[in-house]
Order: C-alpha cells, then sequence, then structure tokens
C-alpha cells in the first residue's frame, strides 16, 4: 500500500498558480496527503533534466514515496500518461522517458498506463494534465488504491525510455559527458566515484577536456579545498565527477552545456 | 466550521522570510493548520493579478479552505481588513477588490470587517499586515472560531470590487481583453469557451487583433498541435481562450500586455 | 523535548533538488516532522545575511521550533556542525557564527558539537552537510532524541560569532548600518525603533547620511503614507528604522549595499 508522502517535480515555475492547484487537487481527493516540491523550475520542457534529478533523488526518500514528475512537452497530444510501480516507489508521468532511469536504478515491478482511468478530474483540460490526470492518480493512490485498479498494465518494453549515457573507458581516458548543471555553475559528469576510486590522489592537477578545450582543475574531497576564484574537481554528493570555481560560476567562465563531452586523462 | 488548510497569496516573493514568517504565526496560533502556496510572486501590488489568479484557482480547493490574499499597496493606510464567507470557502485580505471575483463567483454569504479584531498580533505593524492582521486570522478561523467572533458584519455594497471585465459580442465580433500571462508567456484572455463552442473549428486559421494589430493563429485543442515557434490559440485549462506559441513566449513575441484589447473575428 | 516543526534557511536556491531532497531525509527519519521553508534564497555563502533573517524571524515560530540553517561557505572543510539550544527553540547548522544572534537574543542554554554524532547519514559527502548532516540531527532531535545525545556539550566561548552591529549616539546624530536589503529595495538599518521614539514627529522631513550622500526622506508610520516615487523612512515591521520608495527601489536608486554607514541627524 502506498504511503502518504507525495513529492512533486515540474517545469511549471512559482510565478503562476499551477502547483498550487496541483496540491488543492490532491487535498480534495486525499485531505492527509503530504507533499513535497522536489523542484518546479525543471528548465521548460526538459525532459532529460527532470530524469536526472529523479534519478538521484529517490533515494533520500521514504519507501512508498508516490513521485510525480511533469515536464510534458506532448501534454495535449496522445502520449500515454504512466504509473510505474517498482521496488520501493512509485512514479507517475507523461510516457517521455523521464521516469525510466530512477524507476530503473530502483527496480521497475510494473508499469500501467492510467491513460483511460476513471480516477481523474471529470473534465481533462489538453493543457494541464498535471492537474487533471497526474495529481489525482497520486492522490487516489496515497489514499491505498492499486495499481491495478488505476490502470491496466502494460509492458516495459512498450514505454518511452531516456537512458543516462554511461562513460567509456579507453586505455587512460575516462570519456563521459556532463550530464547536470546546478544553479551554482557546477558542472556534474556521469563519471561515476567508482571509475576514479584509488587512481587519482587528492591535490592531483587534473587535465580534464571538454568539447576539446582542456581545463585544469585541482582534484579535491571538495570546492572549499581551493582558494577563492579557482577550479576544483571532485566526488559531487550524488556520487558522480563534478567541477565547479570556488566561489564562482563554472559552467559560465568555460561556458559549458548539458551534453558537453568530457574526458579525464589519468 | 472551517476546515484547517490555508492557501497562502501574496506578491512577498520568495527572497525574505516573509512568507516563513506568515506561517509560523499561524502555527504558532494552530499547530495542526495546514499550509499550501498558491503563489508568491503576483506582480508587486497587482491587486489585480491577485484577483484572476484567486479566481480561476479556487474551485480545485476543498471545501472550507481559507485563502489569504495579501497583495496590498495600501498596507499602513486605513483600508480596512476583510472575512468574506462564500459557499464553500473563506477569503481573507485587504478591502482592496481582489477577494471580489472569486468570492462572487463562489457565492457571497457575509462579509466581515475584521480591522477592529482582538484576534491579532499583539502589536501589530504599519507594513506587514500579512503577518500581524491576516495571518492570524486565518489561524483562528481554521481553529473554529466563527467569523461573528473575529469582525463585525458589513455589507457587501461597502467593500471594494474588481470586476472581471466581460466579453462584448457585436455581429461576427467577440471583443475582449487579455487578462493573464503566465510565465511562459501565454495570453489568457476573459473570452470563455461557451462564446466560441461550435462557431470554431479545430484547424481553422483564425486573424485575432489586439491592439489593432493582428495575430494569425491556427486553432487547436491545444499548442502542442501546431509546429515549434508557431503561434496556435486554443481553449486553456481554466476555460478561456488563450494565444501561446509552442516552445515560445507569445507576450514577449508580440508585445502584449495585460488589458489589451482582443478581438477574434468568427 | 524538541516539538515537530522544522524550519529550513538556506542559499540553494529553488531550482535544484537540493531543498527537497532534504526533506525527504527529514521524512525518512521522522514521517511526522512538519517542515516550512524560511527562505532558500539568502545570497549565495552570505552568512551575515543569514544571521539577520533568522534574529528577525524566529520569535514568530512556536516553542520548541528546530532551525536549521545552512548557509555554508566552508562545507567540506573542517568547520564543526553545531546544535544550540535556547530558551525556546533549538538552532541547527555549521560553526560559523549565522547562529549566534538569534540564539543569543533568546537565551543560550547549551552549545553542542554535533560533527562526531552518529546521527547523521550511513554516508557523508564533502559538499552536502544540508542533507548528510544537519537534516537528519534536525529530524533526530525532532522524534524527541536529546541534545545531550546527539553531540558533546561545548563552551559557547569556542564557536564562531556574527555580532550585529550596534547603533552609536553622538550628540544629535545616531550613526549606524544597512544591515538588510528586501526584495523590494527597502534599506534596513540597525537602528532600532527606541533609539527614535518622541524624538522624530511623523511628518518630518529628515536628511538621513548613507555613504557621505544625503538621501531626505518624510518620516512617516509606513510608505504608502507618501506620494508614489517618493522616499519614506518609517520604522519596520521588525522594529528598525528602514528607507523606502512608495512603490520604487530605494536600494537601486541610491546605490546602497549592505554595511553602508548611516547616520540620522535629528
Amino acid at each position: 500500500m502506498a504511503g502518504n508522502l507525495i513529492v512533486l517535480l515540474t517545469d511549471f515555475g512559482y510565478k503562476d498558480p499551477y502547483v498550487g492547484v496541483m496540491k488543492g487537487v490532491i487535498k480534495s481527493i486525499n485531505p492527509f496527503a503530504e507533499i513535497i516540491d522536489l523542484t518546479h523550475e525543471v528548465r521548460r520542457q526538459d525532459v532529460y533534466q527532470a530524469a536526472i534529478i529523479l534519478y538521484v533523488s529517490t533515494r533520500y526518500f521514504p519507501r512508498n514515496t508516490v513521485f510525480v514528475s511533469v515536464v510534458d512537452p506532448g501534454v495535449g497530444s496522445s502520449r500515454r500518461a504512466l504509473l510505474i510501480r517498482t521496488r520501493n516507489y512509485y512514479f507517475i508521468g507523461p510516457d517521455n522517458g523521464s521516469l525510466y532511469p530512477a524507476a530503473t536504478k530502483d527496480g521497475i515491478i510494473g508499469v500501467y498506463d492510467i491513460s483511460n482511468s476513471k480516477y481523474r478530474l471529470y473534465r481533462v483540460s489538453h493543457t494541464f494534465h498535471g492537474r487533471d490526470v497526474f495529481a489525482p492518480i497520486a492522490a487516489w493512490l496515497s489514499l491505498g488504491i492499486s495499481p491495478e485498479m488505476l490502470g491496466e498494465r502494460i509492458s516495459v518494453e512498450n514505454i518511452a525510455k531516456i537512458n543516462i549515457p554511461e562513460p567509456e573507458i579507453i586505455e587512460n581516458n575516462i570519456m563521459g559527458k556532463v550530464i547536470y548543471i546546478d544553479i551554482f555553475g557546477n558542472i556534474m559528469t556521469n563519471i561515476r566515484e567508482e571509475l576514479l576510486a584509488n587512481k587519482i590522489k587528492h591535490g592531483t592537477v587534473l587535465p580534464v577536456k571538454i568539447n576539446n578545450k582542456i581545463i585544469t582543475c585541482k582534484y579535491v574531497p571538495s570546492f572549499s579545498h581551493v582558494e577563492e576564484g579557482e577550479t576544483a574537481c571532485y566526488i559531487n554528493s550524488w556520487g558522480y565527477f563534478e567541477i565547479a570555481i570556488n566561489k564562482g560560476n563554472a559552467a559560465e567562465k568555460y561556458n559549458i552545456k548539458i551534453g558537453d563531452e568530457t574526458t579525464i586523462n589519468l
């Protein structure tokens, strides 16, 4: 049975009443539901960014948390609405791949097409499925309605997938990609801690090639181990190799974007 | 009796501790109160925008929700503080008209002047009635104190009113106004769905005149039915005629402002 | 025993999942915890601003509220993690002085070094102690674990301190400083109401010298007592002398920064 905690992730921003109204819908159905905002400032329609955020965040939430992720360029088109049951969690959102990395990591148990469900608002708009489809499903689920009642079980093969790219190792080079840039301009790559463990010592000055440009950074436990304005690289709090400038903005300075190729030469 | 759900709408923004402190005041009076943010980024002192947001949002909240709307250019002056009881809800805020459209739509049962109430903080500042007057009233109301105890009943004729303009129909022209622009730059008018029903077919290319400039848009179920960069018009999720650019910002491109005159030629 | 209300103050912003994940950690430990955001837009790494916000805000929260303040330029270095028990509240955060003014005002009862505690996440990152150290401590405290169990009692003399400067009075001059500028550009000084009481009458036009430049303002109960675009000065809602422009931005117009010297000539 689902617990009461519902976590919302959208690109709706904080200026309009969209998120507040989703919460109103949830509380109208389940007055005891508790709702937490993951963030509502996903870059507009960036399903990849939503996927990464879910992927790194979910494990910090209690068992049975219901994640509702609505970054939905295809709202109003015929894309399906999904509910994914995993070992520990529930994921609800449009069928555009953004739920997939987090769900796969936790272990998918069942996928449900909730497009035809009666568990939605009486009248469904063409442009606000967060309110009319996804919020109600989350609320009913948090009340204990089973996934089987909410939709029709479908095969995981039939859903859209986003895959977080795996780094390649060729000789002494680890070749990865930039997968996230946070508000501080810190540059997170897909290169996991395990790939570097015991291979680089703290204090080493490391050449990192991003888009054929060399960035020189000092490999340290955290950005506070270099002087202000200096470039640090380190394993970030999610366990990935990251480049940052102490009290500065590395992504701006080096003009880095999501997807940029990143090579560490060991 | 009022339920426990309190919804906050202000122009205080998210940078300062103003909203957090309002919540502290509420929880100090009623530790069981539940609080939801509608938004705190109403354009500074724009009582009209607050009115529109309340007007479209309230119906998505549970019965007995207490709405506290504090967009208050007249704070510190002698304007009254109001509590309005409607068929399903309570509305609390300064007497500047912003509660009026939502309250009227739901059906006003009673209006109370809560200016002289003892149910406020011991010391009332001249500049932060959200904290000192409106948050406490909401908290006491959510505890079950009746409107009659919180203030003096007054006539609805005596309060300030904002009216959302009604469109006019002259021959084949529906003449309305822009009433809201959201963070995506989508342009919402006051032209309701019913005025267009069965008069335009999806797929029609429609000339819409805003401020004597013609915008050509394709009438579709939602903006995802046009190509990226194209201009769509459709009935939005609140039931109003809206103009948007798929993955673009229509208000910026066409230089549209709230209040601009809008004519649809059928 | 600690109550359940946990208040978060950070410079993490609203774009990334950092704050949401802190809440997930808290709810994983104490499913009944209630969490309120004070603000997450403290200027990046500005421990002084965090100190001022806590200092003015805490008294509006219920007894036993747990304040978690994570503005932490030294994350990853060897600075300690602190829990301060005061007469009415608990304060948790890095040992950088930002808890000190609020804690001192409420009356410090005990200071605890929680650096070595087992009450943190299994694995502590070098860059996200808000999630790995401070959120868990707050959650355990809200469950009723005593400060003594969470850490080792240390002397208040050994912790970092930020002091809010006291104004000086020399003859007819009150010499203070700018200590906060809010999102509206209102300029708050450290000059308390008591220093002005009965010395200036409302309506007086007052020369205020900031950084050797004279600003002429009308002393009024609130900014709405001057015309649009005019400069007002008044006692703000926290009880401090403040300068603002009605519907304008005083800090921008007069080019004022935190720390600027401010002299009122009576």
